[in-house]
């Protein structure tokens, strides 16, 4: 395992102090249990935004605390779920009053962790379930459809509402409706390695992929040869488009994500060839978004996503945002 | 060779015209001779700042292209120079009748073919070496030291000044100081894979390391076995300031980027061994930069760059920005 690291226990750890002081105007991190906030209190009368996760995703979650975005993110450790009393330290250092929208990808421990917190929690809450992920229904640790990169949107767009001042039911209802909007799909052309396990989580050949793959390396649809980007790209964009019914003239977010290991050049180019695509469908790239903002370590690969925006939507992702991984 | 490409003679025109497409509304890409521009033409008055150099090294340096830093960028194919005439094309198109100054890393090729594009210009211009990379004295393709991450705080801050007005002699004293206060050092984990050559650029062991790396893979001091953390990031800070003479409550920019194939996870974990070796020394880390900014296509490895500051230097570094890979 070639990997900058001291004693693996301390990974995390030494990462988030690593963060919170990179980035001290923006976030602190608080241990004990650990959750990642704003710098700066909640205000009075903003919903709070919770996300958080297994690490190894990074910059999600902790990267897009800020303002225009999420109030606080848990890090578990690497792919594994933060516990409740992460998520219930982190609402309660967050609500100013306004209640706590929780942000889930669709993980089995997270759904289970995420629950347990909002029935813990004293003050109102809601929670929103990410499942974007297309490539397959169950998985390794996953019922239905996995949480993946489209969380990034849920949480800049549901963010930039609880910034602007809507209410906890219309933050929900508002998240929800991105994620009815947003679908993806992910190839590994990589495995990565957990640190703790110290070898690769898939065996994979030299001339092969696995499309459909989980963010942290689940399996996908297939394993399959390596293809030209163009046939990779076309496989995955037909897959998203099937399932999100979308009509000629549609605005949509193009999101191409580096899975971490794949270099910015080569997304640039996936990018370009589902442009091609999305053109030839008749549909309208209204926004986009291109880089590693969702990924699994360091696993040479991408995902697609798309979402079907309208005014208020484009409006909620072009609204100003300042985190460590998003700015604008 | 696994990678997202069509054909490989395709890869940089495809990849240019994703890149194009994602921010048109910062940048335009030119063809034949390729070149980059903001998607504005240069107000009058404000000097140019071009640079460029091979592909490969992304965001380096397109994803500087916008207010507040370059005005052009001419890329290259995949770790090779970009040719006098693209440069000639860029200065050109830039050139609001203040001048153009040209920021060029340290490489024969770079540096002949950016003398050429210089001679053959017939407004004003002058030209900045950046050479910060401590690790060996001349290199594969360098006499001299070689000019690696440490050309995006020299981009960023000659960028601001030409961006408030300074004049061409200005703006070239400014960056000259930059190059003199800054200082980088690389290690890579795995060699990285040119496109063309379709196999990685050297060959290293399971636990090995090679320290001192340049960025197209070049030797750096020593094949070394493969360390924690903490030791290598003692290792390059030390050749870092050894050489670059900092006081006690000095302020300095900490940088951390990564080559490509390095999580995110483990730059913060560099940041912090490295934060805490600045304050062991006494020294104030003003400012900070953790990311893939100058990378190796997919390599794993790191670099570490140090910039002494003044208030000065903290003002233009501060001062907004707006590309495709850096924004505030």
């Amino acid at each position: 395992m070639k990997k900058f690291v001291n004693r693996v226990e301390d990974l995390l750890a030494e990462s988030l102090r690593g963060f919170g002081r990179a980035h001290a105007d923006i976030v602190r991190v608080h241990d004990d249990p650990v959750h990642v906030t704003r710098a700066t209190p909640t205000p009075a009368g903003k919903v709070a935004l919770i996300s958080g996760g297994g690490s190894g995703h990074e910059p999600l979650h902790a990267g897009f605390v800020g303002r225009g975005m999420l109030d606080a993110a848990c890090p578990g450790a690497v792919f594994t779920s933060p516990t409740p009393d992460q998520k219930l330290a982190a609402a309660r250092a967050v609500d100013s009053g306004a209640g706590v929208l929780f942000v889930v990808k669709n993980y089995e421990g997270d759904v289970m962790n995420f629950e347990m917190a909002a029935e813990m929690y004293e003050g109102a809450n809601a929670s929103v379930l990410v499942n974007d992920d297309v490539a397959v229904e169950d998985s390794t640790w996953t019922t239905g459809r996995r949480g993946v990169a489209g969380t990034v949107v849920v949480e800049k767009i549901a963010g930039a509402a609880a910034e602007r001042g809507a209410d906890l039911a219309t933050v929900e209802a508002l998240a929800e409706r991105v994620v009815a909007s947003t679908r993806s799909m992910g190839v590994a052309l990589t495995s990565c390695t957990v640190p703790a396990a110290g070898e690769p989580t898939f065996a994979i050949g030299e001339d092969e992929m696995e499309m459909g793959v989980g963010i942290h390396g689940e399996p996908g649809r297939k394993r399959a040869k390596l293809a030209p980007a163009d046939e990779i790209v076309g496989e995955m964009t037909a897959a998203i488009l099937g399932d999100l019914g979308l009509g000629r003239g549609d605005p949509v977010l193009l999101f191409v994500n580096g899975l971490g290991g794949t270099p910015l050049m080569e997304l640039y180019l996936v990018y370009d060839a589902a442009a091609r695509i999305l053109d030839d469908r008749g549909l309208a790239i209204a926004r986009s978004l291109v880089g590693n903002y969702c990924t699994s370590l360091e696993m040479a690969g991408c995902s697609l996503t798309v979402t079907r925006m309208d005014d208020e939507l484009l409006t909620l992702w072009d609204a100003p945002v300042h985190t460590a991984a998003l700015r604008w």
